[in-house]
């Protein structure tokens, strides 16, 4: 009994490598060691260094930005601050600076004629088709309102009166060219628990205050010149303040975690949000309408409805951390020597079908086991085996001799 | 000197490679081709035809959207236009649609008493209770006011007065499901530097303007009816108009980019964003109050307050792009390979332990090796070179004859 | 013909396996199994196990947030409800509590001193250094404005008049302690179209009402209280109610899907989102200025500016489900499986380099096939054979003895 478990556990603890073949030829030699080379190289420098294939990639960014706006501008002959043009006023990830904005003042609850020549009528029925129509400054009644001694008249609708005329010409707020945006950026990556901002500690008040962001000159300074950013996007300043546009600040936070922390810097770039759409013709430009309410002395309300066209800034902050971590690195090691070996196959072929002695080489390689000889090896009948060629015995057990100097 | 040199360089170009039994039996070969055969097809088929594991994927996805809704409503008599029913006004990735307004108007500060009968009391004491309460509609000041001759009354309460009673009923504005949604979202993949709109380039202006979203006839048109919307969520457009509602509308771009760039589309679908809370019976609905501030001819300032229940909408914009790289192919390659080869493992155990002749084929694929056998070699007494049986010798040298011509 | 078939056909059903040398040595045996051993358990233990290296990861999370601010507050004598200071008023990711406002009413257009001792000058000259300034309460015109009989004044700005004075002392509303936010976030998982909500769906909406948040007694409470928050953060109360700030409130969902759905619960944390500019001197704290607009009786726009300091919250949701997919575990099985065949890379170091008798173990592991033999092979001249030693001829073509019991 004591014996049987003895030799289980000696069997247990024995080691198992594979037999190989050492081909001392030049030619294979040389080509199997250049193929490794390659390999090696291609891991070393492409997966390993460039792309870096033995960190563990953190992409799910924490981002908070906050934003203000400075300048002062002229519309409609007055001045405007930045409460009266930044909507929304909190200074975050998206704001609007109002360009142009179409006042219509004292709207009452009513009925009135509209102002588009689209609206035109000279009989009730001309409007009754636009019944229901979103285009409109009001709902649709179906009336033609005309004025006396006139053929041609504007359909009534419903609503707030007297209706905007958005085809008024205004002169642009073309001083957001030099208004300045500061942005405050904080970011964390969740997985390495990695909190950077977007300038250094070591820049100063004084310093922030006086800088202007330069992709060159100034790559970390948090203030951005409105002209700056909106020339680097191609866009001629007159027509976006006139027409409105959307343009994107890109905060690219790209951090390799296993250097210094203080290389996880900030890069900024400026898009054009509405690039994809430019072949389309619609809805080139933004605006969006809004009212302010006030109230007669007699309790009835009233609003002034304002059509503004804004440049729009979205700051779209991405990023990435990488930092080295175990299983990425084994995996990617795993697979560079497996793909070391993977090289014998391309040598393998060379060798045994390209090399002068082939045949010699699968000879050495490959040594062939039939069923018929194994069939002949478990049924030793004592004349097959006279048959056999001498010296050919061995075939039945080569390889499981076990050499026991006992015996 | 040289002569080592020279062994040296010609020990390293040589070529290793592991020596192998070619097992010439129809059932193991058999097993061994089906066995490559379903890890290769599993390879191709599903890890890089469907799983496409030749891929790298991005899933920081940059996303910039801008929304407009048009339509007109009646609610407290009143005509409804964006102007007055949407919030924020600036169209952006959220939006509320209002459809019932709660109004208080000319509300002033100072002391009234409470609106609900939840503070209702016929003495202070009732009051005192309520002290600190977040519940009520202005600070408790813990006075019980009761008009003359009555019993009971309602607790004082100290802010803008008159206070709100949120239990008036009033008609929902359901002329929302007419509304339509138009929405602009351009996206881009970091990763890659692509850049994709929501609709096609070849759409014009005037397509636009006409269509509505269809998941089948027009699946890229960027207008959305609101009652389509709803409807598609399963919600019941009374009763969201009524106690207001959350609805996401997500946007899904799922891009292969080893195709076409044209095949790179967005998917839309809708849903109830409250719909894990269904079960708790909190919170069902949204709202929420704002005020608008007015001043009297003296100056004081008063104010409407608004409890407004909204429809409010969640553009939310998923997405991940895949293409060909190299590190996730080799990764890919090198397992696939690696696979093939462990499928031998399934083979060895059947060829080793339940085929016929199965210890020979053991003799034949492992060579045993002991330590005694070792020592003997090591320690070559010319009478233990005796004890050993004739043709055994080679033993301690086989497959290490150096066989050179010139000895 | 057919047999060349067939002989194709049976050469392709062959089964190839590696020809192994088994060492029955105790040393080598045993470091053999410590360091399968030691592999074996890092991947269990650690890639399986604690990484979860059998998971697919899903880190682009779907987020709805909303939020609903309770609580009054006095400010400026005035009791301040929730229309009042939540800002925006729409309970989304983001919003604000003005918790000191500095209010310059009655605001007309027009010309007047700039209030702040920075623009103070004696003649012109002192002024027009400051033309074109954004730092001004509006647009410098270059003018000293001097009260009579005094020799220093003010320089004049064009703008809304009279200027803010933001020097003030006003007493922050301390009260926003006491301010309840209820959190409402439902979360998705979009490649495993998995829904949750961050509160329980057994929690009865009394449960929720009277229940705050505490990170040990009750972690799945949305109602936090303000001053819990702040205190978390390290936050004084007082000072970031006077200078404004930005809380971070970080929601964290981290699920493992192979378990029931119950326990993919939230973390709630807080953060100081300007952390990472403490040590700048700049911009501590947080405020933005927006107006209120009014008409005087005759038409005339006026307004009341309002600097507001804020405390601002950020709802930053992150997250990551992982659910077993075949693809990462095939990935870790091959690398675990192929590590463990690694192992023996060490082991052959040690059986051929530093083990006694490793002369032997080389001869037994390799063998050796020279360019010269091969040729020896290839050209088998009569009398070049003689001068083999007898025993090395089958060096020729050992293993490839095709044992036919037939001939």
């Amino acid at each position: 009994m004591a014996s049987v478990v003895w030799g289980l556990v000696a069997g247990f603890f024995t080691y198992e490598t594979t037999k190989s073949v050492v081909v001392k030829s030049w030619s294979v030699g040389i080509i199997n060691r250049i193929v490794q080379l390659l390999i090696i190289t291609y891991f070393v420098g492409w997966v390993f260094i460039h792309e870096k294939a033995y960190q563990v990639t953190d992409t799910g960014i924490e981002s908070s930005v906050m934003t203000k706006v400075k300048g002062f501008g002229y519309q409609n002959n007055r001045v405007m601050d930045v409460a009266d043009y930044v909507v929304p006023s909190q200074g975050s990830t998206m704001f609007c600076i109002l360009t142009k904005i179409i006042m219509t003042e004292n709207q009452f609850q009513g009925v009135c004629p509209e102002s588009s020549d689209k609206f035109s009528c000279d009989r009730d029925e001309n409007c009754t088709k636009w019944l229901g129509s979103n285009l409109s400054n009001g709902v649709i009644t179906g009336k033609c309102l005309k004025s006396f001694n006139e053929s041609r008249g504007h359909c009534e609708i419903e609503g707030w009166c007297p209706a905007e005329n958005d085809q008024v010409k205004i002169k642009p707020m073309l001083d957001v060219e030099n208004f300045t945006i500061f942005i405050k950026n904080s970011i964390r990556f969740p997985l390495f628990n990695v909190t950077r901002g977007n300038f250094p500690s070591t820049m100063t008040s004084a310093e922030i205050k006086k800088c202007t962001y330069h992709p060159v000159s100034a790559p970390f300074c948090p203030i951005f010149r409105v002209g700056d950013v909106l020339q680097d996007t191609g866009h001629n300043v007159s027509e976006l303040a006139a027409k409105g546009g959307e343009i994107g600040i890109n905060i690219e936070w790209k951090c390799n975690l296993d250097q210094d922390i203080e290389y996880c810097v900030p890069k900024y770039f400026f898009t054009k949000l509405d690039a994809p759409f430019a072949k389309n013709s619609i809805s080139t430009g933004y605006n969006f309408r809004f009212a302010k309410y006030f109230k007669t002395e007699n309790g009835t309300e009233f609003r002034t409805l304002h059509k503004a066209y804004a440049i729009r800034f979205d700051i779209l902050v991405t990023g990435n951390a990488g930092r080295f971590s175990t299983i990425p690195t084994l995996i990617s090691l795993v697979t560079a020597f497996t793909s070391v070996g993977l090289g014998s196959v391309l040598c393998d072929i060379i060798l045994l079908n390209f090399l002068k002695g082939a045949e010699q080489y699968k000879a050495k390689k490959f040594e062939e086991v039939t069923e018929a000889q194994i069939e002949a090896c478990i049924t030793p009948s004592p004349g097959s085996q006279l048959s056999l060629r001498p010296g050919v015995k061995s075939s039945c057990d080569s390889g499981a001799i076990s050499l026991s100097p006992s015996d």
